[in-house]
């Protein structure tokens, strides 16, 4: 669930933040009648939104919503903030389940409230919980909060309910792909297919959702819409594929994530997947020498490198990429798009695809 | 969040617990679809609902619509049915919090994925970790499964967005007492009131929502729902308190529920907001000696009970549930009620206050 972008799609990044900061000031003025003890987990996970994030959800809910013509972009903007409030709510119970502590650079909402108990409770492993549960319910009331915030677009009610629905609909999808995921790790090889994941935890939640919302509000004809859904999903698939690679072979000072991270977690991606196809068996052996170890190091990291490349295992993994990138492209060519949406799509491929951070 | 009844108010409860199957026969399918171990989530979820729950709150929910005259059952039972999906996953987050593996007398869902990974994981520690984060993703596929199910109801959309606003405020307040009622416990005596509690937590979500829910289906005149409000805010209080009561001073036989929890994790109730008011320096010594030990005794509680009734910190309880009851009958007696439907209301209250499980 990271992204990366070096281009701006679409320009409404300033409409987009102010809505996610009304959204949040309310939410703080009304935590605070309750409890300044509340208020401050609200101000938390304000603090948090504010502090990244480039809002590539509800961009492109804007993105979808114009290309097919959509002009109320004002009606529309809390749908599209809504799906940043998802997002967000996604990262904090994500990051529960993946025990990290920072998120853009900055304490998540369990790394605020480590610190925050540090003078009231004694025990670590209580306080640990207490800032996981602190967490739990940050994440809890984003869900809610998103679902809320769909409410608020100025839209015929039937719309929204329809939204609501898509909306819904990926939430059952990132679940299942996220839960997935994270038995992936500990379950017999092959018994998880990296690509279901990518599909559900990646390409569902973060390019389909957003798209076909935006092309439901704006009411896109079917055929329309069922082209975008095989450009999106392929796109999420390549965007997750790139995202494996760059984990474990990519420029850290680029990525802002460790190279180290998923070779010591032991994930199996994609690319893992064809190693365990390639592989000769002594190459195996050495590779599970390292592979999932907790003390892995950047010497060890260098032997896995070269098993994944020598192997095949990279470039089986970047020729699936650019398979995938291919579906999409044609099924953007099948759409009716003038050039300057053309373009604006062919943009989103480049950010999923193309990516060095 | 525990609720007891001997009576039922209102016969729905076959239509409750069918619709309650349909919803999860169909998300059972439709993980199904995404993978086995997906499947399987949802085959816990149903068979933790399945295994206990009065339905109070679905219930409810029909009382009121029937009290103002509703007669749409049919069409608002997916409403109604929606409350007790957002009751089952805040139980399933609150279990996580409260590090409880047990619900129904069953294991709960962090509970039965510690079987389900024990031959998975062979770390204690990741294996629970992993097993809340299973829990972790059933609650949040409940909120937004409850939001759904809300959108199934066969309503004009107006109604449907103007029940979800409710549905939304509820889970704001709820969480918000969820957090303060975790933080007591070890925040300094006096920062949070355990009314305010009480109020969150217990009354706003378990009574308020529901039963407000209900009014506005029925399209309740505004004077009725202000009085009503005021009912429910109350008999909740109560509720809470009779809870704080038997939670120490209750048979467990009836319960089901240890009268040495509370006092072990030092529980800060109404109860023992008022012993800290009446109680004596010796006193307050000898029972911090004992409250709040993880290894207190049946004869260390039979100490604290003492200490508790020669207070009259015992008999102020009383006395404020009492008190709470009184004041929500005579906001039942502001309403235009006629007889049978007075007869229900007050069997809430019975339900809320004279409860001994």
């Amino acid at each position: 669930m990271q992204e990366g972008t070096q281009t701006q799609p679409i320009d409404e990044l300033e409409e987009i933040n102010q809505a996610i900061d009304v959204f949040f000031l309310r939410s703080i003025t009304e935590a605070a009648a309750i409890s300044p003890h509340y208020e401050s987990l609200w101000q938390e996970m304000y603090r948090l939104i504010s502090a990244g994030g480039k809002r590539l959800r509800p961009k492109m809910v804007l993105l979808a919503y114009q290309l097919f013509g959509g002009t109320a972009t004002e009606a529309v903007l809390p749908i599209a903030v809504a799906t940043e409030l998802l997002h967000m709510s996604m990262l904090i119970h994500d990051d529960i389940i993946d025990r990290d502590y920072v998120r853009y650079g900055v304490d998540n909402i369990a790394g605020a409230y480590t610190q925050k108990y540090a003078q009231l409770v004694a025990d670590d492993s209580d306080r640990l919980h207490y800032s996981h549960s602190a967490a739990l319910l940050a994440g809890d009331l984003l869900i809610s909060g998103a679902y809320q915030q769909i409410l608020t677009a100025a839209l015929p009610a039937e719309k929204v309910v329809a939204v609501q629905k898509l909306f819904g609909q990926s939430i059952f999808e990132v679940a299942g792909g996220e839960l997935i995921d994270t038995e992936t790790t500990f379950r017999p090889l092959g018994e998880i297919k990296a690509e279901t994941i990518a599909i559900y935890k990646t390409a569902s939640y973060t390019f389909v959702s957003p798209l076909m919302i935006g092309a439901q509000l704006a009411e896109a004809p079917e055929k329309e819409r069922a082209c975008l859904r095989t450009f999106a999903t392929n796109i999420g698939i390549a965007f997750q594929l790139r995202d494996d690679i760059l984990g474990v072979f990519g420029d850290q000072s680029k990525t802002g994530k460790s190279v180290l991270g998923d070779l010591r977690e032991g994930k199996r991606t994609y690319m893992i997947e064809q190693f365990y196809l390639l592989a000769s068996r002594p190459d195996v052996a050495q590779f599970e020498t390292y592979f999932g170890s907790k003390s892995l190091s950047e010497k060890d990291a260098t032997v896995l490198r070269k098993l994944l490349t020598s192997t095949g295992a990279y470039q089986k993994t970047i020729d699936a990429i650019s398979l995938y990138e291919q579906s999409a492209i044609t099924a953007l060519n099948q759409m009716h798009l003038d050039g300057k949406s053309q373009a604006k799509m062919m943009n989103l491929v480049e950010i999923a695809t193309g990516r060095n951070k």
